[in-house]
């Protein structure tokens, strides 16, 4: 009865592989540690050609990075084989951790009540969606596991004052902007491109500063330091979510004092999909610039997806292990077990997953409390474990096994994304007891996980009218003592199904300014289906914005040089570099071409909005050029008497149409 | 060299009239103008069908509706009849107006220089584009003016204590989530639909309320009374667009005290497009909630194409005269005249348009301040006045002219929209000088606008980070003495071309909430491309969910009962609801469909997104049902011992699946 995911034209694989247009890949290397290179994406630009025929070079733009070897033209591996190690060497000369016969693979992992039952499905018409990862050497099918007696946590080295590769390779790729403003210095001085609007974390004394700067200031310098990574993360202000074993990740952070990062989430469902379809999500999700991904998958084949995936993927990727646990008991969450969720736990740290979301506050207490709710508990995680303990009245088991839950993260540096369960589905619901409730109880967790050197952050909602949601951004820096808060949009309203994604992206952006430090996106197809590739390249994007626009608001340094370098090609009709410059470089061309295809027009100095006869950008650059030529200097001019020249301007034939 | 503008599948003409789902016009009737009509769409909705089996009705839910006749089922007529004279016999029984023969039509005023030209015209191709509006009786061809010595506008009617039928209507119209709710009392609050979150204008003692409602609190009362509409127009604070020869149009308000308004932009321009087009875009996004229309048509049949849309607009039309007045000159800014721009004026306020864009406050001592901005001078106005002062090195006729311009306006009810025409056009160009220098001018302007009883709101940007959007409205509130804000976005960020609906629609959303009265939208071709219908109906729909946040936000009373439905509606899977309850029911059926086509997915108790075997939704239904049968309240129902209940509920049978 269920019909295929809906394909499109740019649904065909390995489209995630074809370079940017004007991209190259470069490499920044480090100096503390010389052997890591750093990847950047750089958009080489075209010369300016002045009215009067001079011609200016314009310096490339280099731009964060998120599609890893797979969006290096000269990277040529495959899925198959998966990506090269890049941190293994890393891990192994810290010589805390070491190999070992991991957990066997088991019928159940993949959704298969017996081996019996596998072994039909392997059979049947579903086995092409159904290989094992064949990747892997014998060396690395052990997985790694802290050795040494203490956590081999990025937090735990950071609080031993160790500045890691990871934490340089971060400082490097944070501080992108700035590191060329400094190369190319000239060019950039002269066209004001390193001018940015100081944030509003630097504007303490603005009577337009929110209220939520107040007590807990974001404090982003004008470099980031490897040291500035290490004492953020020693501060928990920050976390690197890196697991040992997978060492195939390039690192990145995720706090409030450095850019703001965006996740996607992907995942096969009972409904529809294969494991092609998800890696291919997952390439195509970084491509377009999602930091971290998760792997919501349910139904069969969990575990042989996740391994494709993690194998694949260049940044962290995350899982709710709830959803496989259930999956393991047929889906009776009452069913649901310490041990048997603990050994869910342990199969993924041991493929690599990167942070887990672990619904532990989702207290009894709190479960009727969503009773009269108009939309109840809308986390699958949430109800899962609301239905467990309700079912057996017993405290929620994800929270009285905490302690052990840390161990486990220790020893694999999986880090905490401790889940809303409880979060509102919609606004009626924002702000209520029961999110609240959940949320303080989020920050004693934050503390216990940090006594045992676990990074944490918290999930955030949901659905908040934007009056709203300052205080969740307030409250959870306060109760979560400032550890990295990750929302979910929020919706700033419930009417627009089919465009949820621009619903959230408002409140996205704003709790991105507030502090939000990584943005859940949000598909156009929320509450309504499956997302589908295109889908997810614009969840990617609308969320890229919303974080870049919470860049620029904070005053992340360098954050404003792209939109500088994109306006002034606007400005000269520079309409190529115009595109590339874009998050979206395909879609910006064909939005243009609709109206004018001809290759000429995108040289042409006019736009099809206002025809070739007329163009306000045409006639602000002629006053320009005027005032340039004559020397005019703002109100000097008038002064000066400005009579005569003006004259001069009408009798030189400069005009307000161009010819055509 | 120009291609044809691209159309698609819902491109076809009259596809503004097919009636959305489950919708039926209905209308409320006034007390103190008995024969006033106000149109609303009334939404039916399917019955909630409980877990036990009792059977609950769904009360109607009534929404704002700017389509006008067209979207009324029973209507008839066309495009060549135009839409009935609405307000024709309240204008006249107030007995200070009189028909007078208006200014004759030339060639000129549809672009063509000479008569001979215009002939030509009319035996071309180009001929079918040009066909004069038949549907005007003798009478009506006859203009209405000013007559018994004093402004026949809302101003001054309401500065006389005046309540005019359009005040009545207006009221109605923003009262109707209010009036709703008291008719189906019952149900409603049974469901809990009328409850909804204070706004930040009703938190004075929040640390989160932004520092801007401080100065300038927002004062929306409970119920919004004919008096209440008055006060505000009195006061300036809101303005009814309305001009006395546009009796086709159906009264609105703009001002911060009632509904977020959104206007769209269409017009012909000189690459693309026929009037034809043009009067199907206007119904069209009508249709989907554009509150007023500007005509921003360029090249040639200006007159005709304008005169098409009037007679067929159901909601104000404005434009910008300098526009036309430029096209008289054959684009040669320098050329222009006062007397030109005059004759204009009054052939366009003769024909009926509501508001104009005026960019007086571009004065020559602002000008050269451009010059070492980014982007130069973005607006077209702004760019044309500025190339006159400077080639007459004269200050703008439209400033020096500004009495004379308010005795037109007057005359005709049209009201101001004070231009911005020195706006940025790029974050580095944000609150800039030249920016704020002309909102000073502008407020100057408005008070000598309201001296003459004319009309006024103000323009404002852009391109405006969000860190800054405040200070655009708090400086526009204090400097324009609180005349109603008009906002192009702003735009958020620059990096994003293709997508600037949406880092509009953020920033757009916050100034509403901060303010704002109206919203201009922005399509997703901004800065790349001529909107084709896809992308005037994406614009609309993303301005209305932004400026639904915003009464949210601000807590519109009643603007949260529509979100309520829904929601109400998603939690128990009445999936026709959900998608008739949205903003754009069509998209949000299409993308459910796409995964799950089949008929009997509308009435499962599942979506794709989890697979029929698992849903959150329905494992908090159950936590529900179970909560209400055992009489569970909150905290006291574990004192009370649930360990007994816990075990019924197991017994019971129900389960996290469903049967599928």
């Amino acid at each position: 009865m269920i019909a295929p995911e809906e394909t499109n034209g740019s649904d065909k694989h390995d489209a995630s592989r074809e370079t940017l247009p004007a991209s190259t890949r470069v490499y920044v290397s480090g100096e503390i540690h010389p052997d890591i290179r750093v990847p950047m994406r750089e958009i080489a630009l075209s010369d300016t050609k002045s009215f009067n025929g001079r011609i200016e070079k314009n310096a490339p733009v280099r731009v964060y990075d998120c599609s890893g070897p797979w969006g290096d033209e000269n990277f040529s591996g495959t899925a198959e084989e998966g990506l090269p190690a890049l941190r293994r060497e890393w891990l192994l000369k810290r010589g805390d951790v070491e190999p070992y016969d991991g957990r066997a693979v088991q019928p159940q992992d993949n959704g298969y009540l017996t081996e019996k039952h596998a072994e039909f499905a392997s059979k049947s018409e579903r086995a092409n969606r159904f290989v094992e990862f064949p990747g892997l050497t014998a060396e690395r099918r052990q997985p790694l596991r802290a050795s040494a007696g203490h956590p081999v946590t990025q937090l735990w080295y950071a609080q031993q004052g160790i500045i890691t590769p990871e934490m340089e390779y971060i400082a490097i790729r944070e501080n992108m902007y700035r590191s060329q403003i400094s190369e190319q210095k000239e060019d950039i001085v002269r066209n004001n491109l390193d001018k940015q609007h100081a944030g509003s974390t630097q504007l303490p004394d603005s009577p337009y500063t929110p209220s939520i700067f107040g007590r807990f200031p974001q404090r982003i310098p004008q470099q980031i330091t490897a040291e500035f990574v290490r004492s953020e993360v020693a501060a928990g202000r920050a976390i690197i979510p890196l697991n040992i074993n997978h060492p195939e990740c390039e690192p990145m952070i995720i706090g409030r004092n450095f850019l703001v990062k965006i996740n996607a989430n992907i995942g096969n469902s009972a409904v529809a999909s294969s494991i092609d379809e998800e890696v291919e999500k997952m390439r195509w999700a970084t491509k377009w610039g999602a930091d971290t991904v998760m792997d919501l998958s349910t139904g069969k084949n969990i575990h042989a997806t996740r391994e494709w995936i993690l194998r694949n993927s260049p940044v962290p990727i995350g899982t709710v292990p709830i959803y496989q646990a259930l999956e393991k008991v047929n889906g009776k969450a009452e069913d649901l077990t310490w041990e048997l969720y603990r050994d869910t736990l342990i199969e993924q740290a041991e493929q690599g997953v990167d942070y887990f979301t672990i619904h532990a506050g989702v207290l009894l207490r709190f479960v009727p409390m969503t009773a009269s709710r108009m939309t109840g508990i809308v986390s699958r995680g949430g109800s899962i474990m609301a239905k467990w303990c309700l079912a057996h009245h017993k405290e929620n088991f994800l929270y009285t096994h905490w302690d052990e839950i840390c161990d486990i993260m220790a020893a694999y540096d999986v880090s905490f994304s401790i889940g809303d369960g409880l979060r509102p589905g919609s606004i009626a619901d924002a702000n209520d007891k029961a999110q609240f409730g959940e949320l303080e109880v989020q920050g004693d967790l934050t503390k216990r996980a940090w006594a045992k050197g676990v990074q944490v952050m918290n999930e955030g909602p949901g659905h908040v009218p934007m009056h709203m949601i300052e205080e969740n951004m307030a409250k959870q820096l306060e109760w979560c003592h400032e550890a990295p808060f990750y929302t979910l949009g929020p919706l700033t309203t419930d009417i627009a199904p089919g465009y949820d994604h621009i619903t959230s992206g408002i409140g996205a952006a704003m709790i991105g300014w507030y502090g939000c430090a990584m943005l859940c996106y949000v598909t156009p197809k929320e509450h309504l289906g499956l997302p589908n590739k295109d889908d997810v390249k614009v969840g990617v994007i609308t969320y890229k914005l919303a974080a870049h626009a919470a860049d620029l608001a904070k005053g992340h340094p360098g954050a404003q040089y792209r939109d500088n370098a994109l306006s002034k090609a606007r400005f000269e009709f520079r309409w190529e570099d115009q595109f590339n410059l874009a998050l979206d470089p395909i879609t910006a061309r064909s939005y243009h071409d609709e109206t004018l295809p001809q290759d000429g027009a995108k040289t042409a100095h006019f736009c099809s909005m206002c025809g070739p006869h007329f163009c306000s950008m045409k006639i602000s650059e002629d006053v320009r050029q005027y005032a340039a030529a004559q020397g005019i200097a703002e109100e000097e001019a008038i002064a000066k008497g400005m009579e005569e020249k003006s004259k001069e301007f009408v009798e030189s034939g400069a005009e307000v149409y161009t010819p055509v």
